[in-house]
């Protein structure tokens, strides 16, 4: 079983080591993931610039890209093309819930992976008071065993989230849906030493909102979420309400 | 009526210029977008660096980071925390469509302008034969006094796509969900005056898949694509059968 791993921690991330070890108990093991953290870096690809692969040791890899480029460069270059049997992204510094995900390169990461057609999971250690990573490293080793078995649906990647603790029960998890996570807008105002002004993107984290049925929820509740995502952000429901608008009153073209 | 519109092919870019025009007619118009050219900036967010703001003339700012910094930039800084009564994004070169839509820049900002309680739509040229960006400027205006009157649902933005047809009959659009069509995994290897490899991600862009009934199809067929599109990446059909797998049947628990 050849599994790909990478992060958007960086490639020198404990979460990552945590991981890459943990999953060579299951299968060869190849670790492409960038060259320094990525945090934030969403679904975003290199274009405007190429990209370099240093080889750090065996299986190990360091690019200068996001982890979505890292993805690419993997299974393009470094395995020649030959599809992995699955791809873990992670274990990321921090959870990622709620809104947060759709920030996330690590979740990012995994979805590249479902797109490109292989069986694809990421996970995160939520806070990291202890960053203790090796029950969400045990966890996961085992569903990378579990995916081997059953596989996953096509169009679904599981984004798992542990709580840090080192004493968590690995038995204790919940399929939830996305919940509500998300950074207050907040932005710092600095002045540089010639007065002028500049700006840093605020990082205070909104209070947790959502049922014990989501991802925020269940790890709240002291369990690992475990949620099936995919990469259709369509609304089915408000569809659904648009489509019984039309033609007659969803009518932009009333106006000229 | 204060709009804020924002892009990811940059400040200078024709379809912001056609947009903003478009949309004065409407209310007061603030432009805020990238210093330079951001296309497949997806949802990445500049945590590592801080961030100019360049006031270029009345109500038009560039700001060196991607479209989701500047959406952060505009309502905290240039407006001062008066949040916009509606934010429009575009008008993208190229159609944002199918999986494509998680990569935009485009699509993401206007998701952020959602997510911070803003109503907001993205709205893109697909291909750029004629490169008239006109008929989709007037059918922005057009939504944007549709959503003056009647809003739109909290956790929903519109992903436009309108063909670049000169003659595009603007009454001539259809409700749809995200279709399939994105890029091939392709990675271009070159070669650096030292011998040593680099690599460009390739950008071979594979057949249109999807049902009229997509955003693809649609535009396939003539029609513009109004997509309503949400933040929130479960996939509830997966959810329900993996509810019903738990506690018995998905054991990662069971190895050790």
């Amino acid at each position: 079983m050849l599994i790909l791993v990478t992060n958007d921690d960086g490639v020198y991330a404990p979460g990552i080591l945590a991981l890459s070890g943990a999953l060579g108990e299951v299968g060869r093991v190849v670790v492409a993931a960038p060259d320094r953290e990525r945090s934030a870096a969403s679904h975003s690809l290199t274009l405007n610039q190429p990209l370099r692969i240093e080889k750090l040791d065996h299986d190990r890899y360091a690019i200068d890209g996001t982890p979505t480029d890292c993805v690419h460069l993997a299974v393009n270059v470094i395995l020649e093309g030959a599809k992995p049997d699955l791809l873990v992204s992670g274990i990321n510094r921090g959870g990622n819930m709620g809104q947060d995900v759709t920030y996330s390169g690590t979740v990012w990461a995994a979805l590249e992976g479902n797109l490109m057609g292989i069986p694809s999971f990421a996970i995160s250690l939520v806070d990291d008071r202890y960053a203790d990573y090796r029950p969400a490293a045990i966890f996961a080793a085992r569903t990378a065993r579990w995916i081997a078995e059953n596989g996953l649906p096509e169009d679904t990647i599981l984004n798992i989230n542990v709580p840090d603790d080192p004493e968590q029960d690995l038995d204790k998890y919940l399929f939830t849906s996305q919940g509500y996570n998300r950074f207050s807008e907040s932005v710092i105002r600095k002045e540089d030493p010639r007065g002028k002004s500049y700006y840093w993107i605020g990082g205070e984290r909104l209070p947790f909102r959502g049922s014990p049925e989501t991802d925020v929820g269940a790890v709240a509740g002291g369990y690992i979420s475990v949620t099936p995502l995919h990469a259709d952000m369509t609304n089915y429901g408000e569809l659904e309400s648009l489509k019984k608008l039309h033609p007659d009153n969803f009518k932009p073209g009333e106006y000229s």
